[in-house]
């Protein structure tokens, strides 16, 4: 593969995206890892396995095609199928960010999707960010990062996935998405933030409502879509 | 609008508090903003939308004036009618907070005050602070940002907003404010250790009686008012 | 009161002391003060009161004597009667924090002592970490500084101070002392992990019972008194 | 003893690993400490007992043999013995290390294991993480530290100490391990991340089964064993 402009302005995309994941406090250790997709050229860069964020290079970065062809770089992580299969079933994103964060990992551990009980969440996540269902045991002993892909897939299947750019995994943690790097990592962050505050607002009334109807409308629809009011024009 | 040195210095003084916030771990990504008062002149300013902490210069600080139309900067923070309502119910405060900061959004998205628990709330707090009653779907679907401002003057109607300097808007987060700037942005870091401590304290023990009012007379007032004691002069 | 070196020794003492307080994470704001005394001289050095950790100089250190009277410096802590209590109560003590560390002001607000549930307490503090009682209303609107100190002196009647060397002020927070500075801000650090710690423990299991005797002897033993065979010489 | 390349080389290795630990946030103070063994010279290399890390040279790293004599350096930690029945009880461990981090800590003190509730488990500890039972009276007031090296061994009389490279000493803390101390210390850091997750997940499900087992497989040897596929090579 012969050098190419996309090619490296995605390793650096990827690059950057992967290094900001210890600055949020999002990633332990290697844990973690953002892939970014070019649709056109169908390849997607993204971290290579096992290997530390300090020490991360431009040619470090791992180019595979959607096959999984390995095509340039390190190899790459070992969740790199789960982030095609994502890239298959959700067209309009262009990036995933996969992180063992503490907050949200309490709740796919829980098994346990993350309410919207606030504002916050709102402004992100429009409605609740859903828990997949366990995996069966042929799905775990097969081909399993490709089936943690499948199952994500079809907890979007009624629900849209521009609109709750995050799922927990059962008994493992989040995948986030976004269209660029940039704003897939916001939504890990943003994550880590709604999981801690609905841990502790669930725990101090059992009872809690989600957040009403119209509020949820109201701050999602002021930040995203045609009549969004946020941010510079 | 010529330069004028009173803009100048609320600009420095708004640009300063802002930067504050998450420096005091209150804020992630873009959350939460600051704005100041000029009474006589008739204008605040506050932070511009959406635009990250440390990109932030003394020239995109937004001014607008109490109807809310804007007269520099960038565009304001998106909660800005918030801000001027609260300005205008409440005559006595030079500045207002605006946070997502994680303990007292646990209480927020709880729906709960935050009770008085020991003498921490009490140095700056005289009594619990208040959450908001739910908005109605009319109030939501309106004038949304003005209205979140009038239901925090409606919880205020019998308590003094100089003394109990900071609400929770139910599924929000809160609102501090103070005589200037410095000051509020103090009480909204107070506010994150009296809410984080609350929470142990009621789920240590549930049936957890608020402080003795004669201790919170006490804490309340060696701090502030005629009597005060604390501090240098 | 002519230059005096053990004077200018003990006031660098509780400078770095004071100072040390925010590294260690115990304190926000101008909360948090620590006090040390010279017996022989009858004097106490202690933090100006609401100044700041990092404009705080050398010969703003407040100097005492005994009976409260000022001497030299700032304008000593509004906490600076109960520091003198203890001093009076404790004589063996040389040094005194105050401060509103969060885990210990749970307990504090909570008014529940601190259970001596493993062997890191055990390793500094010889049994539970008592609460006072609540103070009467004639000790609140009384000499409330002084009254602070005389319970803390009267929760330790039956308790030796030098082998549990801090307590909860009920609804307030924490004191620690020490026979000297470091030593006591060694023990206000110690107790944040304690609290943070059973306060976990005992919400995991409820009914769970203290450190057995013998483990608590073994450990404090080892690093006090004379059979001690923990650190260098 | 003469300068010998193999106990510089581990000197080296463990001042590292020992300074490493409160940069990971597992360590307050003084506590913590980290060995290293040398099988075929039948010597470890150990933290020196009570000394601060950022104060901690080279050549004060203390060297003792099997037996627990004392051959080179300041006086080895307190907790030596423990770490000397550990390397006789588990032949294919190269180092051992000993914190009281908060998380574990608190399961310590619960007398409680570390449920495998999650794939970050799963990755690095193949099944429950064990607490000791209680000891007895005797074995406290005995050989104090080499009865917790030997509890500990008990404990693992039916698991494998290469696969499930932790235990939590009851009352205690956290003892780790690994084939070296780079190793033993991710162990460590590993170990906080599951103790906090496992803690909040527990509390939000109380009746929280663990991880599937075909889960737990796959997670645990795709990073160990023949058939892993983490990371270069």
């Amino acid at each position: 593969m012969p050098e190419n402009p996309t090619v490296e302005r995605l390793k650096r995309e990827a690059l950057e995206a992967n290094i900001s994941l210890p600055k949020h406090g999002l990633v332990a250790l290697t844990w973690g890892n953002v892939s970014v997709i070019d649709h056109e050229g169908g390849f997607i860069v993204i971290k290579p396995s096992g290997v530390e964020y300090e020490s991360l290079k431009l040619d470090d970065m791992a180019v595979v095609d959607l096959s999984g062809k390995h095509l340039e770089g390190l190899k790459p992580s070992s969740d790199t199928k789960t982030h095609i299969e994502l890239f298959k079933a959700f067209p309009k994103i262009g990036a995933v960010v996969h992180t063992h964060s503490r907050w949200a990992t309490v709740f796919a551990q829980a098994g346990a999707g993350i309410p919207a009980l606030g504002t916050t969440h709102a402004d992100y996540y429009y409605g609740e960010i859903p828990c997949t269902r366990r995996m069966t045991p042929s799905e775990i002993e097969g081909d399993y990062e490709r089936e943690t892909g499948r199952i994500i897939a079809e907890t979007f299947r009624n629900i849209d996935p521009m609109s709750v750019p995050a799922v927990l995994v059962h008994s493992h943690g989040p995948f986030c998405w976004g269209v660029d790097a940039r704003r897939a990592v916001e939504n890990a962050a943003v994550l880590e933030e709604v999981a801690m505050t609905a841990w502790h607002a669930q725990t101090l009334n059992a009872a809690l409502p989600s957040i009403q109807r119209e509020l949820l409308d109201r701050h999602y629809l002021r930040k995203h879509g045609e009549s969004a009011y946020y941010g510079q024009k």
